[in-house]
């Protein structure tokens, strides 16, 4: 996989939150100066949502900061549930079943109910999707909560990237879009909300299939909102996209700015996925089979960036990585 | 491997920095609880330095935190280094060779000069060990900088582990001990000391050729000390030992404290091991063609619990974990 491949470029970041791209391109950017021939063929890396390694071995980390990524609105069950759920999104994404799990754990004091708690709603995660957590590291730190968690697993098939999707091809998604948003944003949420933002629930086992039957030509999650996320997957493929905004799978609760939420939220964990039209009876039986909601939402087309149907394409407006930093120590 | 095996129980912490004890316990604990019937033959887990799965893949976890495990000593391209080399240790301390990395980077503020640095550092490791660093999550933290890595490889025979030492095995260790606690310890520490802070130097050829030759019966990476790491390696095996004090290999560097850098330091990142007496010569010799320092330090004798030829044995003084809890937000 050459780094070009692995990482689409994309151009240079204008708002703050953009420093994470900068950041992986910084690292990236150093690990291929150091000169190393290892041969890596057949593995997939930095740009997908999983990389993939030996033996179909799928790897994805991911990083929850309290205060960041979660605050009071989550029990301490909580944050250990969505620790893993958000990484068995990546690894349905790329088509990967969970196996194994090692957590690094910062913590700012001794606090054995919030562990207690938190290890809970992990064993219950585990337990759901079938993962064994199989080693960690637990260190002090003077900052906030954190916890990173590495997922592996096992590809059923060849790995669904972000970069298959051609013109033609219809634009899919799981599940309804907007209720984690709409979880973080409204004052009052109504339970369905907090129940997505608490506890994701990514449609592995349907996920799975679809990369066994080989019916989708690309994919990936849907975790920092269809606005920032499509065009991640529209720059991997080399394609546009028209999205119709009407469309999209949504949920009484959002309110009047359920477009909002559906668009420019993020947290959906669900799975995003073009497919050729052709396949379109195969994937409702499919996704009927395993009571998942699926909308098909538009369509890929040539080009290089989505647009909406009915407009501009909207600014991503999740962003993990965006405290302002005058706030930091 | 049963929990008990995985994870041998050790007496209820008497001091705050036993916390990772309890954390690693109750996560453990709450792992067992959930019913799952998933057959894990031939896994290893908690309680060794790396877990291993399938295909003999080997993975180890370790957390950096900026002002905890690193400071102002360590330059960016430092702590880069370091953030794969402690991993490295861990996977050489049960005989597997890395092969890919996952990055999970939390940052309190952009940065670009300090990530520069880092990848730098960490591109250089990856090159010395043959790593590819295949993916990463990079958030905000209001936090300090703290940097998770996780390592995969390969286990290049059976995993070496904790639990094998027998009565009458010798103690071997490689490197020179105390080095790095100097490093950080002393007001003005000589350049040897500071080398071994920053940059960490796990003896891999060495463990891996070790590993081959099965010449060892149990083995662990000193990096909490020895004081204590041999109690860690008793109470997995079942055992006792005695150390010699004046053994211990040193450097005139350490100055008038240096059996207590030796003892109750950390971060030598070091090979403990044990090993028939009748393999001492093949062990030298391998040691010799690796360029590897390489002492006998003690024996295993029946027990529960390590003891110093000299006299009791000493209080552990690394504590990654401590942070004065009063100091946390």
């Amino acid at each position: 996989v050459s780094l070009e491949r692995a990482f689409p470029l994309e151009p240079p970041p204008a708002r703050p939150h953009d420093d994470e791209d900068v950041v992986i391109a910084t690292l990236l950017r150093a690990r291929g100066a150091d000169g190393s021939a290892r041969d890596h063929e057949g593995w997939v890396d930095a740009g997908d949502d999983a990389a993939v390694v030996d033996h179909g071995l799928a790897v994805t980390v991911d990083a929850l900061v309290e205060g960041v990524h979660f605050d009071r609105r989550l029990s301490p069950e909580d944050v250990g549930y969505k620790t893993l759920a958000v990484s068995v999104s990546d690894l349905a994404a790329v088509g990967a079943r969970p196996s194994w799990a090692v957590l690094a754990l910062a913590l700012p004091a001794s606090d054995p109910a919030w562990v207690d708690g938190f290890a809970r709603g992990l064993a219950d995660a585990c337990a759901r999707w079938g993962v064994r957590l199989v080693g960690g590291d637990t260190v002090r730190t003077p900052g906030p909560r954190t916890a990173s968690l590495t997922l592996g697993g096992t590809c059923v098939a060849a790995p669904r990237r972000r970069s298959g999707a051609r013109p033609g091809d219809d634009l899919w998604v799981t599940g309804t879009l907007g209720l984690a948003s709409a979880g973080w944003r409204l004052d009052a949420p109504p339970a369905a909300a907090l129940a997505a933002l608490r506890r994701p629930d990514p449609p592995l086992a349907f996920a799975l299939d679809l990369a066994l039957d080989g019916l989708a030509t690309a994919g990936m999650d849907l975790s920092d909102g269809l606005a920032r996320d499509l065009p991640r997957l529209c720059a991997a493929s080399r394609v546009g996209a028209v999205v119709d905004a009407d469309a999209l799978p949504g949920d009484p609760c959002l309110g009047s700015d359920a477009v909002d939420h559906q668009l420019r939220g993020g947290e959906d964990f669900q799975l995003l996925f073009t497919a050729p039209p052709g396949h379109a009876d195969a994937l409702r039986a499919l996704a009927a089979r395993h009571g998942v909601r699926l909308t098909r939402v538009g369509r890929i087309e040539p080009g290089d960036a989505p647009r909406l149907a009915q407009g501009s394409w909207p600014t991503p407006a999740w962003a993990h990585f965006a405290v302002d930093p005058g706030g930091a120590a």
